[in-house]
């Protein structure tokens, strides 16, 4: 057992793309939290759509097992350019959640506007921002920063469920998927 | 064990919505083909997006492990009114192919078009028209049929990929993904 996974509660951020997913797994313990671990999955060197799809599944199954989360934040635009890319999208994110649903990991989405704001405090902040005041917050030495901003992205929406989840209208732990909607119905909406 | 699986090849076939997921599957022996069941997922019962994501995927997985079927075809269109439905479609797709991927089954995807060309050699018939092909074809006494035509949809999907497999584009069985991905190179492009 790695001792860096004593947490009392572990978030796993994902920001699914087609192209690249990237992933961050939060830490926490009381009021503490810790970056456990972020990257990227890399998907455009498989020119198979499928491949693209088996690849994310495998990843974040893998992901849930070697860090056991208790929830699941997931990045999510609800628009797009257009529907052929919307549809390639929504399957991403389908297989990604079906990684968290075969466990009974709740999920919940948030805007990447959500996300900007919860952590800058400016909806409007670039992907670099983000990234700056999350090495802030979570005292990420730059230096330690992944080359590709996907995985930054990742972390900052679990850190937005982090914060979200402290709000007075958010349940406490809750121990499977069923119980975890009773308790916050509210929840199941999109951000 | 049930004598009725007792098929040299089973063809599952889907047809995923967000409302109601049809399925079917199709047990082959020789040129003999048998329907062994098809029936309806409904999911509109749920309010919430997730517990649709979610029956899907526990759907679809036991019907993987129940019938153990040797290829996944899914009817999937490519296009839809807003780019809103066609990210919940392929959210709805993602979680099913993913039910597949997690098992290595090799998965095609099918245009409505295609499979009502192929089962009636019209590309414009009605869903009627497609449950009467298939039950003359099948020797399926319409009093059989299910109410919901999402079902016979999915078993004409099944179906399209059978008689599409006959074709010598495609190759001989594949016991893997990985394998099936090398003998099938242009079965992985949308039909």
């Amino acid at each position: 057992m790695r001792e860096d996974l004593d947490y009392e509660r572990i978030i796993m951020g994902i920001d699914p793309g087609t192209n690249v997913m990237g992933y961050g797994l939060l830490g926490i313990n009381g009021k503490k939290l810790t970056p456990i671990v972020m990257g990227v999955i890399t998907l455009n060197k498989f020119e198979s759509h499928y491949l693209r799809l088996s690849r994310i599944f495998e990843r974040v199954t893998g992901l849930i097992e070697q860090y056991l989360p208790d929830e699941l934040a997931i990045e999510a635009p609800f628009y797009g350019k257009n529907v052929q890319s919307m549809l390639k999208l929504g399957r991403a994110q389908g297989v990604a959640m079906a990684a968290a649903l075969a466990r009974d990991i709740p999920i919940t989405e948030y805007a990447p506007l959500k996300v900007k704001q919860v952590v800058t405090g400016n909806g409007g902040a670039s992907k670099e921002q983000v990234a700056n005041m999350l090495c802030y917050i979570l005292k990420i030495g730059k230096d330690k920063l992944p080359s590709l901003l996907d995985a930054t992205d990742a972390l900052a929406v679990a850190l937005t469920h982090y914060y979200e989840g402290q709000k007075p209208s958010a349940g406490t732990s809750a121990k499977s998927w069923e119980q975890f909607i009773k308790q916050n119905p509210n929840r199941l909406a999109k951000r």
